[in-house]
Parts: C-alpha cells; sequence; structure tokens
C-alpha cells in the first residue's frame, strides 16, 4: 500500500488530499503544514502536524505550497527516502535538490470548496528515476483516467498556455458581464453561450469553431462595434483580437 | 395554431426549424430560400419553396439571413399582417419597415449539425407592438425556459459582449492549442481546463472566479512566461491581459 505525505493547506492540497484519501490503496499519512488553523480542515482525512521535524516516512511526499514555497519546504523532506514531488506547473522539476524527485502537476483550476470530477482532470507526470515515474503514474492512475508524461519545459509551455485558456478567458467572461450590468442585464443571458464556447472546442479545434465579424472580415460590424465601447482596455482588446482573428483566417483565404 | 414562416436556410434557421418543428401548438408552414440544393434539408421539416413571391400567410415570419440581406428580404414581405421578426443580435428592430416588426433573438453560437439544448437559450424579444411582443415570448417560452425583453440598444450590447466571451475566448483556445503543438502536447491537455472555467462562472461571478500570476501581481512568473512566447501576437495579448487583471485587482486592494 503506498503511503501519501501532503505538505500544503490552501486549496489544491485539501482538493488532493480529499480525493487521495477515497482511494482504497493508497494512506493518506500526514498532512504537513504550518498554520493549525488551516490544518483543521483535514483532520477527518488524515493525521495533521505543524511541526515539519516530524514528517512521517511515506513512499511519496507531494509539495502542495506556493511556488515560492516549495525549495524551503523541500528542505524539511532531505533526508526522506521516499520521492519528493511537488504539485507545481511553473516550477522545473530540479528546483527540488534531492536525487528521488519528481513533478505530479494536475492541469485543472482548482477553487476552494468547488467539487471536480478528479478522473477527467490531466496529471503531468515527471520524475528524476523511472521507478519514480512508475510510483506516481500509479498513483495518478488511481485518481484520473488522464495521465501524461510532461518534462519541465513542456510544463513550463503548458502552464502559460492554461493562463490563456483560463485567466484570459475568465478575464473576458468578465468583460462580458461589465457590458451586461452597463445595460442593466443579468450576466445569465451570457451563460449558455460561455458554456457552449467552452464545450464545443471538447470535440472541435478552435480553429474550426471559430465564428463572428472578425472571421468573416465584416468591418462594419466591428465598426460598429468599437464604436458602442466606452472603456479604454476594452476598445483595446476588441482590436487587437479583432485584428488577430482576421488575420489567422486571411492566411487561410 | 401559430403558423411560422422562416425565411433563410443557413445555421440559424436550421436549428430554430429544427426546434420549432417539434413543438405540437405550432406550425412550420414553409421554409423560404434562394437556393434550392440549401432548401432540400429542410423538405422533411416543412414546405420549401424558393419563389419569394409565393410566401404563404403566417402569424410570424422568421428572417434567418446574413445581416446585410435582412432590410433586402423583409421587402417581400411588405404586405404581410402577421410579424415580421429577424434573429440577428447586431441589427436594429427599426431596420425593418412594416408596422408589425419585432426580434427574435437567440443568444447562442450555433454550429451547423452540432445539437443544442434550446431549453436553455436565452431568446431576447423586442417587438413594435405589445401584442405581437406577446406572440414572440408564447413562441420562444415553447422552445426554450429563458426568454428576455430586451431592445435594440441592449441587444447591440449583448451581441458585443458576446463577441468577447465567445469569439474572444475562442481565439484564447486556439492560442493554447499552438502552444501545446509547438512542445508536441495534445490539446486534449486543456480541455477539461477550457470546460471548469467555463462551467466556474455559471454560479460565480468571473470577478471572483480570477486566479493566476496577474491576480496575484506576481511579476516574477509573468515575466517567465512572457520570454517563453516566440509569437508576437501572443506576447502582445499576454501583456495586454496582465496588465488589464492587475488593474481590477489593484483597485480592490
Amino acid at each position: 500500500m503506498l503511503s501519501i505525505v501532503i505538505l500544503g493547506t490552501g486549496t489544491i492540497a485539501k482538493h488532493l488530499a480529499g480525493a487521495i484519501s477515497k482511494i482504497k490503496e493508497v494512506r493518506l499519512a500526514q498532512i504537513v503544514g504550518r498554520n493549525q488553523e488551516h490544518l483543521q480542515w483535514f483532520s477527518n482525512l488524515a493525521p495533521i502536524i505543524a511541526d515539519f521535524s516530524k514528517i512521517a516516512d511515506a513512499d511519496v511526499y507531494l509539495i502542495a505550497v506556493k511556488d515560492d514555497a516549495i525549495v524551503e519546504v523541500s528542505d524539511y523532506l532531505s533526508n526522506k527516502k521516499g520521492i519528493v514531488a511537488h504539485v507545481s506547473g511553473a516550477t522545473p522539476m530540479d528546483s527540488l535538490s534531492m536525487e528521488n524527485r519528481g513533478v505530479f502537476y494536475p492541469l485543472q483550476s482548482f477553487t476552494e470548496g468547488r467539487p471536480l470530477d478528479f478522473k477527467t482532470i490531466p496529471f503531468c507526470i515527471e520524475a528524476n528515476w523511472e521507478a519514480s515515474a512508475k510510483t506516481l503514474k500509479t498513483l495518478a492512475g488511481r485518481l484520473s483516467d488522464n495521465i501524461y508524461d510532461i518534462d519541465s519545459q513542456q510544463r513550463k509551455k503548458l502552464h502559460l498556455a492554461a493562463m490563456y485558456v483560463s485567466n484570459f478567458s475568465n478575464y473576458l467572461y468578465g468583460v462580458g458581464e461589465n457590458l451586461c450590468l452597463e445595460e442593466g442585464l443579468s450576466f445569465d443571458l451570457l451563460k449558455p453561450l460561455i458554456l457552449e464556447t467552452a464545450e464545443k472546442v471538447q470535440t472541435m479545434s478552435p480553429k474550426e469553431a471559430q465564428t463572428g465579424p472578425a472571421r468573416r472580415g465584416d468591418m462594419k460590424t466591428m465598426q460598429a462595434h468599437l464604436e458602442l465601447l466606452n472603456d479604454e482596455k476594452q476598445k483595446e482588446i476588441y482590436a487587437l483580437f479583432s485584428e488577430a482573428i482576421k488575420k489567422v483566417y486571411e492566411e487561410k483565404l
């Protein structure tokens, strides 16, 4: 039976601990965190400790803390024999200094208190040792159906790609919400469209799925849209996207 | 029993005809289009005609043609007594010149051959006469649970908002796909994240849902991201969004 220690008490730590605690073949040996109050959330899932000098021996240590605290936390694990893996998209594996190191990166946006279907989450696995990669993949395979070998360079790019499709898209949703509010309309009006746009690319390439005036090269509608906008940032975004989309499809003609 | 004529044979006409033909209390009286070949698609749903001088009498005429053809098509309906309504987001109701005019705008992205749950589609209704608004709402209410009174100015803004949340988001999905391909990775890796990002705002405001380095003001990650990008357009988008997102949350601090 695989034993796991999780270091960290934030949102990802909570999601991982919740999911791992449900796997029969795995034992959640310990949750380690600085903050006693945050640790309480985990008290039904595993033993909790705030003293980093008392970390239990385990097969896998998952470091689920903020990126800039990963190295510091990993220092407490320098004498451990198990695999030390962080769960970060943006941090190279080699930020960890122990021989038996790896990465266990779930490519998803985790929200406090919002349940996720772990089975669909892509787990990006990397390890310094082949046997450790295998162990991390076994663990990931108990949680999800989507396991990938991803090296640090690829993961960095993926994390960047995630910015575009998630953070930036979400910002656009916010622009949409503001435009609704300007007219006293509910953001509910845009929700089915937002969902359909995301669902469409589950089976189609975004390039095929693209619609709208910019794709058609419909300058009249684009000009009318620009005139409707009051906010300079919204105007800038509109112009930039229109130009970018137009360019993609002009090249195709 | 309400009788409906649809003018147009494009994607929206197909979706509307398909959905309307399933309503028991409504009779799809005719589909009118210039192109015999395109009309064939509709032949199982209603009588089809290509001769615009032979449009049947009906309670409602839905003009589902390209924006710049709406006025021209509406000229064939100038002597009709039924409600003449277009289905366009970007076109003012008063582009139509008959007294009994209106708008029947389904706010959704329609894709050829891709089924949609009509029940969730917001229908934006406007009419010159109160009784006609009621009729259009009755029709919309047979198709969907989401009926809204939306005037031409509001609809114009909504249509613009739809650009941001749909066309521009889809463009960002394409950037994500390109970044994956640059590393020889499958776009599948980003799909669950895309879906979760869209699902999240079904119950949360985009402003609450925002995550990532720009929201945190994490300059180090943002700088590293910019250095990873080769494409100038991608760089420009990154910088613009980072700045815009940062600004939203700085104001909140």
